[in-house]
Parts: structure tokens; C-alpha cells; sequence
């Protein structure tokens, strides 16, 4: 049977989701504990490759159990356990044989933002830091002109192995909210959409902070997406601001297997 | 000259605020920086001596400057970029030579819980975890008997050294705040007074805790203070829950020197 797991991780000393040779990653950390206590292999398949130093609140992952001698009910305190604290499972369930969980019908991401004269230790784990004023109403006439099914080469890291991949993707929606914290604020940019390029959110929340500073203004959003070229856009903003929030699945029962 | 600076830190890492044999402490980074920084010695006093694991966003530390290479509206940003980024600098002024930090009106410190069926990495650094749920209004009931200036006997940890402090000190207010997350509630209880005795917020939140778990009474709480018995109240929180919020002074003028 495939079990489903909702996983939560602080990424700050993490390589990523991915099992990498350059470092540990959360993958491994999971499937080595997994396969302690359920004594079996475990590959776990994620929703998501989230990148070195990115978290997760909502992060889902599945395998194959031959045999699952703890009731599924008990699984999550189980692993809990048995996982360092910076790893974390809230939830497990049963799926369909045939579900793959990189087929989701919406991620959604949070970019997290210190818009303040100094740095704060204990945001900063989870926050970019922006020292100059940002326009939050010019970020948001940005983030408008992101919204649908498009082809978003502009906002997509170049990679070797990414060039044969389909640049269309859709953007549900891209919101920037801002609260007044001491000595500045912090601003949240949360974008969903069904699947997402190479460090695209990334890309996305870098370009909005130029709209933000004024180095680009909202009218030229729709240029810079059908040129396609990635040096119009925003740079790409560091991992630790940028926490995988949730997944959500279209079916997860017997007739599972493809997009839904 | 004297110079007060305000600073934040991430404790998780640090053996608490004051210079240890055994592990670093804040202080001790932060001399080293200033000093380093000013070409002079650097001894720091500071408002609290926060323990191993604790964490600061408005801690107040103040040192003797002999003379002052760095305008000090541009201390802080010199300062930041040469500490770790688990410490920060946020304001630097000017004060008395007479001034004592240690010397407050108040002190703010908030010890917050995550509350929920399974921990939560990105909120468990920075939060003690229950799983048990809470009953909010019993913990608010408890809280109400702790206001006022008392003999805090029964909320103060043994040691050696504070046998012969004063157990007297006065709590302004201390309030039980609760907000829905997923899967459970962010309780977060705010406790502010003129001075604390050592672990004493952290024994009035597990206070506040058993009688949020049923095992005591808010009717019960007088008779536990006046005991003055330790092994009455409730147990001593973990470190990573607590953060000193903010510390304020009457005057840090030219007549500055006492409690005002």
C-alpha cells in the first residue's frame, strides 16, 4: 500500500529536499528513519524538490509499505520520535497504488520579507532582509500581471537539464501582504499556481521587490514575461525566505494516477 | 562616554547572555566584536542575564566607550555586519556615565507555546510544545493571581548563589493570548514586572500551564504563592519558549544612577 505523509521542515541545515552527495537532505534524514522503524527499504516521493535552505509547512511525500506494523493513526508521533526536531510529521493516510504525489492541483508558497532598517535573529531564520522602503501597492500592481497560464522562461533558473522541460505554467494567484512589525515591517508574497519552474517563486518574489524599489515599474511586467528572458527579470531571491506552505490533490483514491 | 545598545539574539545556539566556561555566550561575541570593531576593551552590562537557549528582541546592554570612531547612527550597521546573524544590533544612544542597565521601570518577556496534536519546526525553535489541549480561560483565571508586588518564593529556582536576594518583585501584567494555526493554537503569555528572580518566567508559564492541563485550580493559586514552596507550582518551561521582549527605563539622562 502507498502511505502519504504531510511533512514539515526548518531547510536552514538541509541541502534540500533531494537526496544530494554534497550534503544531507531531508529526503534521506526521512527515508532512513522510516526504514528503521518499519523495517524495509523506503523511497519516498515528494511533491515538491524544494531547494537547499527552503522550509516547509505542508510538503508532501509517499512510498510503498510491504507491511505497516504501526497503525497508521500512531505513525506521525512514531516518526516524530525518532526525527531531529527540525523535521516534523503532522499527518499520513492511505492513497491510491497509482497516485504519484508530484501531480498536484495547487502548491502554494509563502516568500517571507524583513522590510526594516536592521536585521532581526529571530525572523531572519525565515525572512529575506530588504533594508530600503518597499512600495507594497506598486508590488502588488506587479504580482497582478503574474496571474494565469503562461510561459514563464523569465522567471525560470537556467540549469542544464532543464532546457527539454515546458516552460507553461499557471499562477492561481500572487498576494502581498504587509504587517507592521518593530522598526519596519514584514511583508508575505503567497503565490499558488499548479506547478512551478526551477526557483520560479524565487524569481517571482525578487521581481516584485524590484517593483518595490522602483526599479521597475508594474507596466513593464507583461514585457518582461514575453520576452522570456531571464536577465529582464528580478534577481533570485535567498532560500531562507521561502517556505512551502500546501499541497492539494484533485483525487487521492483508487481512480489516482494522473493530473487531476 | 556610556553607550546603550539595544539587541536582539537567536539563543538557540548560546550558553544564555553572560560570559560561561562552558559554551559561548552572547556576551562574550558581542565583546569581542566591539572590541575588535574599536580598538579598545569592551566589558558589557546588561538589563537581563537571559540562560542557555533564551532569546532577546529587546535586550538592553550598555559599555564605556573611550572614544567613539563610529558616528553612532551608523554603530548599529558596522556593528551587524561584522556579528553572526544570530545577534543584532537595532539602536545605540547615548547615556550617563551613572546609568546602570540592570536598572529597569520594566521588563517584557512572552513565553510561547505551540499548543497542537504534532510540533511544528518552524515555530519549535522558538516555542515550548503541549500537546494536550489547553483550556485557555482556566490559564487566564491563574494568570489574574500572579499581579502585584509578592514574595515570589514559590516561582524562584534554587541555586546556591540567590539565598540571599530579595524574593520580592512586583508583575505588572500577565496576559494568556491564544491565536488558531493549523492544527491547534499559538498560546503566547506576556509577563511584565519591575525584576524577575532567576527562572521565574519560565516556572509562572508552567504555572500557568498545569492549570490550563486541569492539574491545578485557579482558587489554589493564592495558597501556592503564599507557600512559598517551589514544588508546588508548576514545572520549569523550556528555554526556547521564552523571549525578552522589551525593557524600559525612567531615565537614562545626567541624573540617572538608581531604580527610578
Amino acid at each position: 500500500m502507498q502511505i502519504l505523509l504531510t511533512v514539515a521542515y526548518d531547510g536552514t541545515g538541509y541541502a534540500g529536499w533531494q537526496r544530494q552527495t554534497n550534503g544531507i537532505a531531508v529526503q534521506q534524514v526521512m527515508e532512513e528513519t522510516l526504514a528503521r522503524l518499519l523495517s524495509q527499504n523506503v523511497t519516498l516521493r515528494s511533491a515538491s524538490r524544494t531547494d537547499a535552505g527552503v522550509h516547509a509547512q505542508g510538503q508532501r511525500a509517499a512510498f510503498f509499505a510491504e507491511e505497516m506494523k504501526i497503525p497508521l493513526n500512531k505513525l506521525p508521533d512514531v516518526v516524530n520520535a525518532a526525527l531531529p526536531p527540525d523535521i516534523s510529521v503532522s499527518a499520513a493516510e492511505v492513497v491510491a497504488d497509482g497516485f504519484n504525489p508530484r501531480h498536484a492541483k495547487s502548491k502554494t508558497y509563502i516568500y517571507q520579507i524583513r522590510n526594516a532598517k536592521h536585521p532581526d535573529p529571530l525572523t531572519g531564520r525565515y525572512s529575506a532582509f530588504v533594508k530600503c522602503a518597499l512600495d507594497i501597492g506598486a508590488m502588488r500592481e506587479a504580482a497582478a500581471h503574474i496571474l494565469g497560464r503562461r510561459d514563464f522562461s523569465a522567471f525560470r533558473a537556467a540549469t542544464p537539464d532543464n532546457a527539454a522541460q515546458s516552460p507553461v505554467r499557471e499562477v492561481y494567484s500572487c498576494e502581498v501582504g504587509s504587517c507592521e512589525i518593530s522598526g519596519g515591517r514584514q511583508v508575505t508574497i503567497t503565490v499558488a499556481g499548479n506547478a512551478f519552474l526551477y526557483n520560479m517563486v524565487r524569481i517571482i518574489a525578487g521581481t516584485l521587490v524590484y517593483a518595490g524599489l522602483g526599479k521597475i515599474s508594474a507596466g513593464e511586467m507583461p514585457g518582461i514575461i514575453e520576452s522570456g528572458d531571464r536577465t529582464r527579470a528580478g534577481k533570485t531571491m535567498p532560500p531562507q525566505g521561502l517556505t512551502l506552505m500546501e499541497v492539494v490533490y484533485g483525487n487521492t483514491g483508487p481512480n489516482a494516477g494522473g493530473r487531476k
